[in-house]
């Protein structure tokens, strides 16, 4: 039995119950497991983020249905993913981007009710009946290449120069610097690290984990999803910044 | 086996937990779908239109309970409606009055522990005997009639008279208005509409998806519902507007 | 089959979606229940008050895996309580306070390959374990002790004195008053009870239920719960009364 998880911006509202409705309807006996709905609106890198650092804890065989689409009704593709035991179905905007080792894509065939709901008329569709047992190349046509987002991430001397993906729910800010990148420039649990961004030289004490932190202070760690993030213990470290998503960073001892 | 979906406004609390708790001692075996616990608290035209227009999308003999109650402690009774091979369970306060072919409906013969709280202590209950096969005169009476809310919906010449229902979680307006009040007007995607709301005029841009608007656009479209919507794309238009739920709304071309 | 809840203050994000993918991979038949990620965060108080009012509503054998830990990382432990035939699995900072007749309880043997991330690491794998058969004793060791916070509660004279626990979802201040201290200074539905509350007195009317108030009036009742709840009807109590969590109260005729 193939699990399938859902992932949108849609918020949790009854647009995700209307996605279940159509996949419990399609296959009776489907599991459906919700990852989040709270992607922030149409923010594409977040989704790819959440994605490609969530999906590796689910079983062989999940089927990973994400819809996080500003281009719905235009001309953008919905795609099928295959990577390893996995498969992949929203789409083709970049939000796969962070998923490892795709082997095939495929197009899928659509011709939606509502122009405006992929997710309940296309997406949730398509994995239903892969969760029943249906092939890829019976929803769609095999194609070469699918959208992937870059992500800078580099060491230049002691600089590691970065991107910030993406802001998480507790306003802590992930960027796209990970511990090999830290090490390159020396950096140690414990040290003080000076971050640019937008401008602006602040510095930020390195630690384990945030229970070592004083409360409302500017710490970095790596996070759970092995990336490095820009915290304030116990606060919005976003909104303090001024962050949003995209900006560059630069990262020195 | 029939799914037993939740729709309630208390938000995605311990509340909801609760009714889960009840429906799972009842029915060890029970199915539970979330369609959204995200109603505005108290809005029961919301309710009634998320409901409306989700159900359909749901297995046959889907069961679906639903708690916005305003009036929960008051004398207003709890019902149990049979709608083709579905099933409906909450109060009687117009919750379900977007439900077509309603066939039969039962008054729950109730003595909550906590007059607060009928969700877990009344429909919860109710909801997993029936979906563990009991019948709804187990449950209750059969009575004749139940509350009904009505929306304005028409045309007058050139003019289409509705109101708004409510205020989706995009921010978007959700009208009484369908593809057929349009039609009889002469709107065609591309034109221009005149919408008359809380006594002002303003020209929403009338398209086939949000993907073709520009960002901050005024638009309107028919929504995946099948209702009007007004929208600003990408952005709130019940904030922009200062819109709530109940406003009449008049269009022309 | 014993169900898996869960409860936490990470909000309805991704890091719930991991969670899950993790007790999935572990145990693929695996039934998971969320009671709520609404948790205010790091309020271990409001956690314990979520879980030990909604426990008991599940079936024998569920296993309550929760959540709320401003010390991860630091050297506070896991734990696993047994308390009849439920099992309760989480950091061990009072979050499981209010659990009642709790026999045994085991300190988890855990390395956690991210140290600020228990709730995916260490307790839904320990979840995921003992929902597949795994006893406490495979998965720690057997300790004496645990967290427990106590919450005032009393009566003097004609003055029932105790504390505000937490604020719940809709802004109701929930207390930890019980329906005994108020019968012990006299009050009765109906009746007008005085109540000190951050160094001011205010007059609430103390009804049965929401549904006989007038809407903004103050109001208090017994909720579902069984706690003596302060509340402004279809309104916010908390924000009105800057009230957050820990306050002391006094209540009188």
């Amino acid at each position: 039995m193939r699990l399938i998880t859902l992932t949108t911006d849609f918020g949790w509202t009854e647009y995700v119950g209307a996605m279940k409705g159509v996949i419990h309807s399609i296959h009776p006996g489907a599991r459906v497991v919700d990852i989040t709905h709270g992607v922030r609106r149409f923010d594409v890198r977040q989704g790819a983020y959440i994605l490609g650092t969530t999906y590796l804890y689910f079983p062989k065989g999940t089927i990973h249905c994400a819809v996080v689409d500003p281009g719905v009704g235009t001309a953008r593709r919905g795609i099928i993913l295959s990577a390893g035991s996995q498969t992949f179905v929203g789409p083709d905007n970049g939000l796969f981007s962070m998923v490892e080792g795709v082997e095939e894509a495929y197009e899928i065939k659509a011709k939606p009710k509502a122009r405006t709901f992929w997710g309940r008329d296309v997406f949730a569709p398509a994995a239903a009946r892969l969760a029943a047992g249906a092939k890829p190349q019976e929803l769609g046509r095999r194609v070469n290449g699918y959208e992937r987002l870059e992500f800078r991430a580099g060491v230049s001397g002691k600089l590691a120069l970065g991107e910030v993906i993406c802001v998480d729910h507790f306003g802590d800010i992930i960027t796209s610097l990970k511990e090999e990148h830290l090490t390159a420039i020396g950096a140690e649990h414990g040290a003080r690290l000076e971050v640019r961004l937008k401008g602006k030289k602040r510095s930020f004490r390195f630690l384990e984990s945030y229970g070592h932190a004083r409360r409302g202070e500017l710490i970095c760690l790596v996070g759970s999803a092995g990336h490095l993030e820009l915290a304030v213990n116990q606060g919005d470290a976003a909104a303090r910044l001024g962050v949003a998503g995209g900006e560059g960073i630069e990262v020195r001892l």
